[in-house]
């Protein structure tokens, strides 16, 4: 009796794997259509290892959700990152000069090494600075959702930032509501 | 067949310009209240070029939604801004020191001129500096909605804060979700 | 005729006092299964005074909460701070260390005392260093809610960050919306 939203595993390219598909819909009435009443559908994609730096995750992002995404009128998307040594953030989409140099900032800003100041350095060195960068640019982004589509600026992008030098596969749970 | 959410253009001051108008809520029974049900709306409003710095605009993003906000006894706000050279953020709505003392900050954490370390400098010497404060701050906030207004505390204004010295027209889109 | 949602009053330790709750669920079908429809729960929680630094507050918002979300197969968890000199943010939670550390590094970063630029300063050294630091961390999360509970990682804690030196109770606005 369920109106069906297709969130279901995508064929996705090599390095993008996911983890778990859970459809969601409320029962209104089983004759509705499936655009008229609100929707929820929600997934965990997982990254695979990146480097160290920022990284324009967009198209991965888009072949995981895209197809569900076309569902939707209006609405919301929500990115959460279940990691605390990473971050998401919205940026340029076009030069990767601007990630590089945000990395720059990153390194500048968060002392590393022998001087740092920090009591926690059991992983490493970069172990703490990757917790302090994970907070500045946070683990959670909301995108509205217009007519099927992300609706970002011509010049936006959504970015991984990877604050760990021997970096692991990333998880992020993406989670669609609207009508 | 659907209710009537009233989210469309509104009679505004000068500076603030509507773009575009989405009236979006969920058909169940036309009959019902429309304070009953989910509701969704959403609109793209256009802030006028402010000066690089910090700025208040709780009053220009209340023109543009309050009348529709009091149609929500519970929900969120989500507002967006659609670029990566400036930012949203809730910081304090009273004295402008805060918002000048802000600007000082992020001016003085982030290097711009001659001997900053970034490769992207194309658009100029505030391009990449205005990108990484972009990030700090995000592009993103979600309010609470109790009573058809924003819950925020006594003293949280919504801030603008513009990053480039050549400032353009900037697009929050604003989407609103409740009962 | 609402299907009810348990968004009240919880019986919680001492520090955690419960400022108000409102109890929403759309009203639809009044013989429709409470998990079946769109579901708004509201409420404010008050912290008690914390001393400057960062807190890890997940058990105290999962005695508030904890109860409501197991009512939630498929959402989102929005939490939003009511104040422009204290911060929300997610990270580690288990090595008090990492937030130990953190405070480290934002009073490395914000300038505090006679050589500040700030011209904000009746509230005292500590009160504008408050306000910037607000705003690096931000002052709102949306955690995803899967199977009745936060679906954060493993390592993932909420941290309330207070940085002013003379602590008051600390407000979070607390909304919950699924299915």
């Amino acid at each position: 009796m369920q109106t069906s939203v297709s969130f279901l595993s995508l064929s996705v390219s090599a390095p993008v794997r996911i983890k778990c598909s859970l459809v969601t819909t409320p029962s209104t009435d089983p004759n509705s259509m499936a655009a008229s009443g609100p929707k929820w559908a929600q997934k965990t994609i997982t990254l695979p290892p990146l480097r160290r730096g920022c990284h324009l995750i967009t198209p991965k992002i888009m072949k995981e959700i895209g197809p569900d995404l076309s569902g939707f009128k209006c609405g919301l998307a929500h990115l959460f990152l279940q990691h605390t040594s990473a971050s998401l953030t919205i940026n340029e989409n076009y030069d990767s000069d601007v990630r590089a140099d945000t990395e720059t900032f990153l390194n500048r800003i968060v002392p590393e090494g022998p001087s740092a100041p920090w009591r926690h350095t059991l992983e490493g060195p970069d172990d703490m600075p990757a917790h302090i960068k994970s907070s500045m640019f946070g683990c959670t982004l909301t995108i509205p959702i217009t007519n099927g589509n992300l609706n970002m600026g011509t010049w936006q992008g959504i970015w991984l930032c990877e604050h760990r030098d021997d970096p692991t596969a990333r998880k992020v749970v993406v989670t669609l509501n609207g009508i």
